[in-house]
């Protein structure tokens, strides 16, 4: 089968690779459609950062690898001993691996697993035309719910997770900083939650009329005091929540400045280096910043059912492409910013 | 009546001025002991910062003023209106002054209140042989508790309501990052509330003999591998809780690396400017930073009963000098660090 195989940094290439077979416990899966994550390209310009260079203690696998931990798929195989899944089934992939043991996942945090792994970047993932997962990485989709979506639910479900930490409830005021895949997956979230009073705070005007297109107001912080404008609309209460899917300083040192008593600026960026961060403004109103990773399998149904009732849209923000095309029209379109999100159908074949 | 009077920048004179008298539901105190407080260094060598030099919405009243607002006393005189206190009574002054009407105050927040007061910067204070509060600052003493630990409540109180704000129980381990008299308040309230485990985090080796004399483990940062010692001492697990009450740069980094998943880092420092901050860390394992300001009664009450089962020591950190040496043996000693914490007796005559 064709696949994605990750050698090393600025070496990702398209080859032929046996296709896996489902031990144990496992399942094969059809790809339905593969994202590319910003974890991704940071492997392919900058890595080896997560994928391994000896066996991972959880996978046992390490470089070369295929890359690709977004994915749905179709099931065609079912391994010995597992139950409640049969060749057919339409799924998404909740692609973590834990040890089960540690602190975090003995007190049901999993995604914060002292050994955390993922399917895609800690063993071969969803980057080809099959893989092999265990079967408690499954979610099983709706009817009504299309395998392009499906391949949205893994970054859906890191915007859900970290939009859950914030704490906010319907009526209360949010701002996302950062219109990314992650961006308007907070959007997504928050709106899905109930949230009327969401906003937006994103400088490119791209990506702004982007998430605009979705029903989204937008702050642009070159022209607006945006500080100002939420002491405004709030009767000078705050923002009762601040996401920060940016990870710049200007997006963290405004989002601290417009958080009310008491509330959040819940972090859900890969910082590249420590912030200046006015800390002042935390204790003055005993607000607080508070990290956010990954999702558990609660963020995954949460995300699903919002699917299944229409809540998600891809208009304008999501384009597919051949397998074969990774490199071009994928990890390049993305790195130029020409792209916002990007599935691979690894089933689509170009004709040259 | 002789009084500390504040009338600007590196102006602070010992005055007589008139007694205060207390008006409706306001009682008139003979100040047993009044702290100096960090805030009123700021204020003399570098305000003014929190004393108005326009008249206050809450106080009306700005600048010249008596200072001090970490006071005990001896209540001498109740206003009209004024139930439940009597002479005689020794209470303990909960210094705050808020507006009742604010999103925080409504919330019972009061601490957090957007026009926040202090009796003893926003109108007269402590550092005088009698001041006049409201009846709803008062806070009764205990017979077993001295009017001098009476005027440590108010540091104390900021302490206990950090410690709480760390959400930590007994068997748990915290982190106290520098030891102070904030630092070493977090060290009692923190063992007050039943944690054994309880490291303080000093440099200054004076400072760590002070507060390892009332009890407290200490550890070294520039001799110990910090993160090191508390990842082997919880088995990898990082403390449930670190406070910094240092305000530094170093100390909130060293935190950040120590804190384990899922726990804050509380700040309850006043940072001068904004620090490099690793913020990073706290999407790794969901942590979070929350800030820490005043207290209200509720902490109040809290330190006055550890008070009375004796779990608070003056025992080498506090001093007491007289009213009229309050700039060569108070501010000038603190400021230069000879002393950790100085009472003012007012009551005391110097003869020379």
């Amino acid at each position: 089968m064709q696949a994605a195989v990750y050698y090393g940094p600025n070496k990702l290439e398209v080859n032929d690779v046996p296709e896996p077979h489902p031990g144990p416990g496992e399942v094969k899966i059809k790809v339905g459609f593969n994202g590319i994550c910003g974890t991704d390209l940071h492997e392919y310009y900058a890595g080896p950062i997560f994928i391994p260079t000896e066996p991972h203690p959880l996978t046992g696998q390490q470089l070369p690898l295929v890359m690709g931990h977004e994915f749905s798929g179709t099931i065609t195989e079912v391994g010995e001993g597992v139950t409640g899944h049969s060749p057919g089934d339409r799924v998404a992939v909740e692609p973590l691996y834990r040890c089960d043991n540690c602190h975090s996942c003995r007190a049901g945090n999993y995604n914060i697993c002292a050994q955390i792994g993922f399917h895609g970047l800690m063993s071969d993932g969803g980057m080809a035309e099959y893989t092999v997962v265990p079967q408690r990485m499954l979610h099983k989709l709706p009817d009504n719910v299309s395998l392009e979506l499906g391949a949205l639910v893994e970054p859906m479900s890191v915007a859900y997770h970290a939009a859950s930490l914030g704490d906010v409830h319907p009526g209360e005021t949010a701002m996302v900083f950062g219109a990314g895949p992650i961006g308007i997956g907070l959007w997504f979230a928050l709106t899905g939650m109930g949230l009327e009073d969401v906003y937006v705070v994103e400088p490119s005007s791209t990506r702004r009329a982007a998430i605009e297109v979705l029903g989204a107001r937008t702050l642009d912080p070159k022209a607006v005091d945006v500080p100002g404008f939420i002491a405004d609309t709030t009767g000078g209460r705050g923002a009762d929540a601040a996401y920060d899917a940016a990870g710049v300083e200007p997006a963290v040192q405004t989002a601290l400045a417009c958080i009310g008593a008491r509330s959040p600026m819940v972090s859900v960026a890969i910082y590249e280096k420590p912030l200046t961060t006015p800390l002042l403004n935390l204790v003055m109103n005993e607000s607080r910043i508070q990290g956010s990773l990954c999702y558990t399998s609660a963020d995954y149904e949460a995300v699903i059912g919002l699917m299944s009732r229409g809540r998600y849209d891809t208009t304008g923000w999501v384009s597919t492409i051949a397998l074969e095309d990774v490199l071009d029209e994928g990890f390049e379109a993305l790195h130029a910013g020409t792209k916002m999100k990007v599935l691979i159908d690894p089933s689509t074949q170009v004709l040259r």
